[in-house]
């Protein structure tokens, strides 16, 4: 029942591995999980990504901050959406990026992995977006590049995405305003298999949400998941009742392994959200989805492209909270913002 | 008879889809076919590029015009010549240049082109450069992106190729000066496929040119061809008799199909352009081809590098039109050209 | 016994080639090959390359010597390092870069070498860098592209990798001082197939260096190594005796053709560098290896990352000789060097 791709964690990360995120003092250098983080500093993630949405939300967008850095897109694992998001952002703070696809170069060499790390870490690299198909893959890389340099976890197998949790978090305050304490949240679908929600689930937690919820078929809830203080439904009605916020899940199905869902088919018919179904939660209910959205499996169109879907927004979000992690991380949140096109 | 590749054009675009490249105050917002637009928006976009031939015929070649604007190169279909291109006239403008290859990417994980697009449109972008292989496909994506992003058809199936019109309607007039009425334009090739005969021929009749002329073997000529206005030539030295201008097109063997041309050699043999046969243009005729060169198929090598040949200066030139496109659908085109290096 | 892959260097190269590498006042113009060159401008290099060390070891790592300035890495062989190298020494130069994989581009399209490097050049770049399979490759495209463009070679066939072997000489040269003439320098490996070691050996003579040494099995070692001035041992004690600076050559697996080599473990035995080995070197002596390193065949891990391994400094090094050679090239070096995010 456990899952298999999460057995790495529990050995590479431990219990306080998540202390390495922070400096001596108490500022963010690394951005690993949201598990272990504070709610002062999940909040002043979502403030200083406010500033930046402002700033994506004029003509002007390019700002400084980062000008004469290098951040390295690290990625082991192809994902042109992701890789997009943080290069933009990356662009947007007048940094110089490297993509680089670790699959097809030098590892093919017969290189080792901490080999390839080093290589690139000596050539004065500040910042490392890491995606990764096996959890833990951020922290290890953490614990072994030069302690001048910032990690930033761009999703490690079925451990976390925190970047996309932040955005979601700030998708949630912009629509639900500040007080999490006063909201139910639903996390309907693959929760077995999702970094997204993991990361999400330790987020509103720290954030003192009233109520996190999650609702699968029972192969696809993992076993001590009340551990982490959420409350599970197996029946979707029951467990989108009155919920402020709805957020489906992506079904990974390059992810799922065995026969633990009969089919697509059936899982729309037991899972799908359709606006019939969503006529349960609050009036005001707002419905996400990270993407790629799967339409007629995990989401109908109406849903997808109606009224309350905040879907496109999350996207727009997500460069602003990038931009915020990726300044905070280099120690650079406080300097000039004066855009670039100005001077 | 009629070409396959262009029927999915007359559903997409219909008759009146290319006012969609106008703004209400009648400026460029997209760029998407040279049909539609009138003279002196042609014009208009010869002298905007003449601007910018100048600053790349010197060493400072870099200008802040489009400094914050983010440009996505959206490639359905590889293309590096093209992608560089508009990349390299993209970096001279200080855009931020995003590359993204969509056949191997998100559309490969069950995500509807129109996702992709929303997806990335969300991330505030500015512009999008499109290639793609099915004809209407730009204009297709224009109709259906944010109002406040300009898309550029960097090709789409035999539709149309309109940068490339352009910077051949810029070689034409540096060399043979501004009064096109009093030119004889023969284009020579595999009219039926190309798409940039279509723009090619668009563009000659709205700057007024004297006489457009096409030469092919009856299997390679559209059957209504005639109604946009040109003299159609099955007979290589008839057809070129005369000319000032002569256009090879690329025989595009990877969009041939079935047996409409009995092999490369009898191409050569009947319509291949050679020092003799080019005896029979004008003395100062030049000869023009769009690349990549199929050396001993279309054209003769003696005839490709010989001194009537302006093939490269078409490449250079590329640069400057797709400057001055980029420029004018951003609105950008009056604002300050002080060299970058000179700040 | 001779080198396949090196029979079209003598064609392609000739006696004095490496004369284009200068322009008419005798400044470096292409950066072909560290053959020809005199040790002046070997120093020259070295000190301009001390230059950029400096601001590549502060924060402030960009300035802005070549902003306008457009870069084509051209690489007909993939080496995502290399690149990295090139691309990230561009960058902090604040040129504009443009990657451009060949095999998988123009030339797939039937056109020729020749015409896709015409075609690139018309588009006013400044510097093409040149990584190929065929040695003599880089000499070639820099005799014909248009003068304004240089050529810096990455890397050609068995023929010469110059940045790397200048970046290995200032490693030297920061740890050993500037007087080559004191040091017995030993080069153990794959002498046969190695770019960098005909590199290396053409600099160190050119610096003056003490004694150069070549170790490796008779299967490996050139039948007219001699004739460039280097002592031959097969025997690794005898050959690194005494040695200063050891240099560990990579076994190029993918270049080894036929049966020249029992099997990685029999190479490992007689020639793979271990701590006990070591013991007969200098006890000062630094090991190189120019990377990717294959840990347990050329050298033993203990070595590779042991108190006398420079092998991450070399990588350090190498972007500040690669931005030393673009400046130099481009005739910039002595421009303003005001970093960027200073301004």
């Amino acid at each position: 029942m456990a899952n298999k791709a999460s057995k790495p964690t529990d050995a590479l990360i431990g219990h306080d591995a998540w202390n390495i995120q922070l400096d001596k003092n108490g500022n963010l250098k690394h951005f690993l999980t949201t598990e272990g983080l504070g709610s002062d500093m999940l909040t002043r993630i979502l403030d200083t990504a406010e500033s930046f949405a402002n700033v994506n939300e004029k003509s002007v967008k390019k700002v400084p901050l980062l000008r004469g850095k290098t951040i390295v897109n690290l990625f082991f694992e192809a994902s042109t959406r992701t890789r997009t998001t943080f290069e933009l952002a990356a662009k947007r703070l007048s940094a110089d990026v490297l993509n680089i696809n670790i699959s097809t170069s030098a590892t093919s060499k017969g290189e080792t992995l901490l080999d390839t790390l080093k290589n690139i870490q000596a050539m004065h690299c500040d910042m490392f977006v890491v995606r990764h198909s096996d959890s833990g893959a951020a922290h290890f890389i953490a614990n072994n590049v030069a302690p001048d340099i910032s990690v930033i976890n761009a999703g490690d197998g079925s451990h976390a995405h925190p970047t996309q949790a932040m955005l979601d978090m700030f998708t949630i305050r912009r629509r639900k305003g500040h007080d999490f304490g006063a909201l139910r949240v639903a996390i309907v679908g693959d929760v077995m298999h999702s970094r997204v929600a993991r990361s999400q689930i330790h987020a509103l937690n720290t954030l003192n949400t009233g109520e996190v919820r999650v609702i699968a078929p029972r192969t696809l809830i993992p076993v001590d998941i009340e551990d982490m203080g959420v409350n599970v439904f197996y029946d979707l009605q029951n467990g989108i009742a009155d919920a402020d916020v709805v957020i489906m899940l992506r079904l990974q199905k390059e992810r799922m392994q065995g026969a633990m869902l009969p089919s697509e088919q059936e899982f729309y018919h037991l899972y799908g959200m359709t606006e019939e179904r969503l006529q349960v939660a609050r009036p005001d209910a707002i419905v996400m989805h990270p993407g790629p959205i799967n339409r007629g499996v995990e989401i109908d169109s109406s849903v997808a492209d109606g009224p309350r879907s905040v879907i496109l927004d999350q996207v727009s979000y997500g460069i602003a909270v990038r931009m915020a992690v990726m300044t905070m991380t280099l120690g650079r949140e406080k300097e000039n913002r004066e855009p670039e096109d100005a001077r």
